[in-house]
């Protein structure tokens, strides 16, 4: 029996409120052996007191050692197993541009290349075009028809777009015609099976049309895609958990995931104040809520050590506001580690906190690494993380007699 | 490969001795934040002694966050995964009574209802019955003959009793009678298959014959039947690990369990001194011993704290009795946490120590939630703990040249 088997079993109903604050690649590292992480130099009275009273531990995005993009760690922190609910870098693009997928699309990463008078490419990236050059060849894409489809296509930045073929009976078991290498020609598009074959053939007529209205605009005179995805069958949170719920994010990536797992997206601004403002405006609307913080995450991948630190603290400041609103399980997570450091994401575990009634306390009071190392959740799966929002929440029922 | 598996290979037969002390519910919870647990304000020598002589750990009974009623907790300990071995409501019920269940029985559980002029439930559960008259009206079903079948009657308490079908080739995938609700008539058992259509027909017949001999015993005047189960098909002690077992339990239920695992189930008595004044009488005879001590969970479901604290305290006291005998392995967890807080069955993970020659030991010197967290045994799934067990007597091979 799988997990949401279980959980469509045990779920019960009633009025508790779940909030789950994700601060995007919060976890850290120091810079120097033996110094602290950013969570540890920053000051936090708010987390650390969420962490006396709760309980804490660190969250295994996917697996030891698993670096996970932004798609399986949410999909990990929602619930759904990462290995099992794999979401196609089309359909990820997609929503990071806020386009809306429906389920009769396939979705895919598109890049502009070089192409020479041979056809061969001879820069992947086109030179790296500006924004608004993207912009402006994806406007001429625009004018592209093909019969039997509807087709949308988007700007992403710099050399990177996307593409949506909308239409009956199209599959994404389709090759990447991006050959990764340059001296060659774009691959052909083919299909894995009928339905793939469909779409196959509209993609290679697009590519067509594409070399045609960019022939004169050298260095973005070609086109490449990959990563042909539709939208993956995936239960909502309401079907799986049975609660109703919100997400308060700000950036469209963030927004698209919840969409994904079928949470009400809110416009929630631009700002943590404009997010905590909105959570108290919809607080008796909903059973759960998201609210995703995307700072810690950003300088952390900017390599800005006292900037991450810096935003940490300001997550902190807003962390009383929350709790006015007193919900009966309230939990600080994230997606996966970004340590200044490496510049990047990272496989080691996120520090977590549960603060609610029943959680058995430990003798962490302190919101950071080493800290929750000691804690009462141990180190955890974060696709069990949901299971036990929902057992603090006593909206499990007993397992078996 | 699954775990049965890897050691129907690995498994070595040796003379030691594996003592499985399952004290039921014992994890807790602090009545406030920040105060100690029950088996945190008891005094425990004993088993602190242990502690510290061997190697703690929590064990997690199913998942995190899922809490497990006894059949699924115990399966875990004795090393089934609980979420494979599934065992129907109406199995547990006849164990729990001690009916010994046979492989061509399908048990399930009912309740007496009171029925309306119409046949329409008024009330679900008959307006609580005294346990006498529960036996009363049990008695009278006991005249009901259905050609084919065996049937089997047998009183629980209040408006609820346990019916036993046996006979050739009988089905279990039939629905609830039960509807869950009043102002209508109980529903027609239908069956999923032509076994549990067989079965089905038989319930038709005796939920009408039983609705004749009550008919003027209102309000105990109709019945209602779910949980329609077979005897689950799981291998025994002896098999899976190559132990003669024995269950010194006094209460049916955990003698049931016992018994669907092949254990041999001892006349135990009533007190835990006459468990180990049994265990020392039969210590030859077996290699793994089950004891069972209830309190440490009745205390908690009734919301007792100090009388939890009590049963922790007398289980402690038994302690030197059982290494007299000098086990190999001495192990004592719990099926799952019955927080005196909670007054029921909880998810947190239980205090498990391991006493044996070769366990590697810690730093623990207490037995109890917050101690056993820094235990080398860490947070483990239940279901591996006879994994353990085996291991630390000697009984698993190498795996693998």
């Amino acid at each position: 029996m799988n997990i949401h088997e279980l959980i469509g079993e045990l779920k019960e109903a009633n009025p508790t409120k779940i909030v789950l604050l994700v601060a995007d690649g919060v976890g850290g590292l120091p810079l120097e052996p033996g110094g602290k992480t950013e969570l540890e130099t920053a000051r936090t009275p708010n987390l650390d007191r969420c962490a006396r009273d709760g309980v804490c531990g660190l969250s295994i995005p996917v697996l030891p050692g698993i670096t996970p993009g932004s798609g399986p760690g949410h999909l990990g922190l929602f619930g759904y197993d990462p290995l099992q609910y794999r979401i196609g870098r089309g359909i990820l693009e997609a929503l990071g541009i806020n386009f809306q997928v429906g389920s009769k699309d396939v979705a895919v990463r598109g890049n502009f290349c070089t192409l020479d008078a041979g056809g061969k490419i001879t820069d992947r990236r086109a030179g790296r075009p500006t924004t608004e050059r993207c912009v402006a060849m994806v406007e001429k894409m625009r004018s592209i028809r093909i019969p039997g489809v509807e087709l949308f296509v988007e700007p992403v930045k710099e050399h990177r777009f996307v593409v949506v073929f909308r239409g009956e009976g199209l599959g994404d078991a389709v090759n990447d015609t991006d050959p990764q290498t340059t001296g060659v020609a774009p691959l052909t598009a083919k299909g894995a099976d009928t339905a793939s074959a469909k779409t196959a053939e509209v993609v290679n007529k697009f590519v067509a049309e594409a070399g045609k209205v960019l022939a004169g605009d050298a260095p973005t005179n070609g086109v490449t895609l990959r990563g042909f995805a539709k939208y993956p069958k995936i239960g909502t949170m309401q079907e799986v958990y049975g609660l109703k719920s919100a997400a308060l994010a700000i950036y469209p990536m963030y927004k698209g995931l919840a969409r994904l797992v079928g949470m009400d997206v809110l416009d929630a601004g631009t700002t943590l104040k404009d997010q905590v403002t909105l959570l108290k405006k919809v607080w008796s609307q909903y059973d759960f809520f998201f609210l995703h913080y995307k700072y810690t995450d950003s300088t952390g991948e900017d390599g800005n050590f006292p900037g991450k630190v810096d935003m940490i603290e300001k997550l902190d400041a807003a962390i009383p506001g929350i709790l006015e609103l007193k919900p009966d399980v309230f939990i600080v997570t994230g997606d996966h580690s970004t340590p200044s450091k490496m510049r990047s994401h990272s496989w080691h575990p996120v520090p977590t906190l549960i603060r609610a009634e029943m959680a058995r306390t430990d003798a962490v009071t302190e919101f950071n690494e080493s800290a929750c190392l000691s804690g009462g959740l141990g180190q955890f799966q974060a696709m069990h993380l949901m299971l036990l929002a929902m057992a603090h929440a006593g909206r499990l029922g007993k397992y078996g007699a």
